[in-house]
């Protein structure tokens, strides 16, 4: 892609409301647009970042032999009365209204009543199951105050998971393999993820855990081990600062953290309230379990952001970064064009800087923006290329085929 | 895929109110699943069809060097004031509410309002034009009386693109060619598609094209020759029925037929109303033109089972199909599961019928479904499979070897 051609620019003003270095460099970098607060478009490049972490999530979760489809935003309110939600626990955070002839309408902030319903309709015995179904759209949720750019939105982007079994020790399983698979997920995505045990929420009152990011950008606070995975809420903890880790004998520290993910067991709370029944391989009827497991993609498009920059801007994981390389002309346009063409005929995702702007403009966005390989061109650089990763300071020399063969290792 | 794992079933009642071959089959195949009228579910096989015709449209809009991203569904009154539209073209159209805080919202229909908004603060020159953008997401309509499957729906699968231009010339040359690549994208979907002038519609007063596809399901009326491409709106046709074609001189014909896509040259209107200016090489400031180009993804997949279906089922085209392969075992599961694995293993895209039911039943659902290749194996197929192609009637024997040779070809 030619940054001539990539039609937004990046901001030299931060956002006046911005806190967090996500929000700050997400909107400067030119990654997202603020459409009002907690709504925003994602720009290209943006869009790519996405797409690279959506598709780390499908590999994880078609592993598990989970099918994707899509339900739709709209909700009528029939289903979400029979599970007193409508009026009760999501209430507040839906969007409510009516449509032309009257009728009551919601807009998705979670799908276990949509789901739930075609289930019931579908799903008549054990043959039938465990299955697993998800989808990647965005969600709404109607905040009083949305704030900290893509960290808490009235839209936002989810991946909801729900599986279903006829047997509480088959649902455990099931769970276990999706806490394997949430890991999976965000160390692929270059973060350490704590597994934590929730503390209700209004989404279910039964058993639930919480996947959390060490980051002072978060909104909840944790007591953990930085020796062992053991980690707690604060709020429900019975452990402070200082204490021993109950696992390993370390000292516990307590921190600010990211909600990036959160599983619920629903249990026959779905079962009871909207009929769902299979008969079991002795004919008897049994309730249909549920559980479910979202992972908030665009809230984790800011996590990652949030560990990974400097003063300058981002310093994006190679496996989620928009491009791989971001080649630099610095006025040698006839070479970078070769070697633009050279990259691309290798399948490598490249950002060139074709633009007639200053040296410094192109370092400072090349910064802020934050692909992993910088490649500069100039009249100093001869028939090699200037090679640095945006994590080290240390640049080198070598010609087009070697760089492009390292990065292929 | 193993057809037992598919967790929805086919159906051997149509809904009770589908006047469509698409509605019915599409409901019955376990395509889709209605939430309301005009709301639907895309269930796993429905997501792949989409899916198939997503990357269809990105192929075409790609070439066009069109960039992909995401704009939000949720939307603040504001821009919508700018132009007229939110009381105005789209009030009726547009669900429109108020949030917590009192505030108005709107779910989009279109996106003009919001592009403009980001193009009006990112377009400086005409260094940075002309350029394109689009996105494919779930669009929102308050029908008063949606119906017909995914015909006309209250959610629906849009693909929209934007264009901008600094002249008259240039918006032409870059709406000729998205006429190509639209005509591109129906061809490959298997569609016959005819390029009407349009006759206005809410969105603009404007030069407009409607893309017509011939059906009886279709709520249009068009005039056209089935020798040469030309075509008419009925409504603003000076030709009847049996005049001679002007431009082939060929009898005329009149049908019903389906709008799938519709492109628009708002021209100025939108640097009027929201203020978007850019230099040109001379340092003139002048008007930023915008065009839009629709095409409605999902009514795309009810268009395509309209074309391509019979008493039986549906009759995916290659292109679009939801597997290409649909092996069924006749109780023979050792055989059918080496070639199960055999075809996977090749990269070819198989739904696998190992489910305990009758020969009748799976031959029923295979014709319903309508994958292409029909691949049956049972005690009469020896070492060899038998191979029928859902279009035609005969079938034959042949070795897993040669029929993967085939359908490679």
């Amino acid at each position: 892609m030619r940054q001539s051609k990539l039609f937004t620019k990046t901001l030299k003003q931060s956002p006046k409301d911005a806190v967090s270095a996500s929000h700050k460099f997400l909107v400067q970098g030119g990654y997202v647009d603020m459409l009002m607060a907690g709504v925003y478009t994602y720009l290209p490049m943006g869009w790519n970042v996405i797409r690279k972490i959506s598709d780390i999530v499908r590999v994880e979760m078609n592993k598990c032999e989970a099918q994707e489809m899509l339900m739709p935003a709209l909700q009528s309110r029939g289903i979400w009365d029979e599970t007193g939600r409508w009026d009760g626990a999501l209430s507040d955070v839906m969007y409510q209204f009516k449509d032309r002839s009257g009728k009551d309408m919601g807009l998705a902030a979670t799908h276990e009543e949509v789901i739930y319903d075609i289930v019931r309709r579908n799903i008549m015995s054990y043959k039938d199951l465990p299955f697993a179904i998800y989808q990647i759209q965005n969600k709404f949720r109607n905040e009083l105050r949305a704030k900290g750019g893509l960290m808490r939105g009235r839209e936002f982007m989810m991946k909801d998971l729900y599986s279903f079994h006829l047997s509480q020790e088959d649902l455990d399983v099931y769970y276990d393999k999706m806490i394997q698979a949430y890991k999976n997920v965000y160390a692929k995505c270059g973060l350490d993820s704590k597994v934590v045990e929730a503390s209700g929420g209004m989404f279910t009152e039964k058993y639930s855990h919480e996947f959390q990011v060490i980051s002072d950008a978060g909104e909840d606070n944790i007591i953990y081990c930085d020796t062992c995975d053991y980690a707690q809420n604060s709020e429900i903890s019975k452990f402070k600062v200082g204490d021993k880790c109950p696992k390993c004998s370390a000292s516990l520290k307590e921190g600010k953290s990211i909600e990036v993910g959160n599983i619920f067991q629903f249990g026959d709370k779905y079962a009871k309230d909207m009929k769902g029944y299979a008969t079991d391989s002795d004919g008897v009827k049994k309730p249909i379990l549920m559980a479910s497991y979202g992972i908030g993609i665009s809230r984790l498009v800011a996590t990652i952001v949030e560990k990974y920059h400097d003063d300058q801007g981002i310093i994006w994981p190679e496996a989620v970064a928009p491009f791989k390389v971001h080649l630099l002309s610095l006025k040698q346009n006839e070479e970078a064009e070769k070697y633009y063409k050279i990259l691309r005929e290798e399948g490598i995702e490249v950002l060139y800087d074709d633009r007639d702007i200053s040296a410094g403009e192109k370092f400072t966005d090349a910064d802020l923006i934050g692909i992993p390989f910088r490649l500069v061109v100039s009249s100093k650089t001869g028939d090699k290329v200037e090679i640095k990763k945006r994590d080290n300071d240390k640049a080198e020399l070598m010609s087009i085929e070697e760089f492009i063969k390292k990065i292929k290792e």
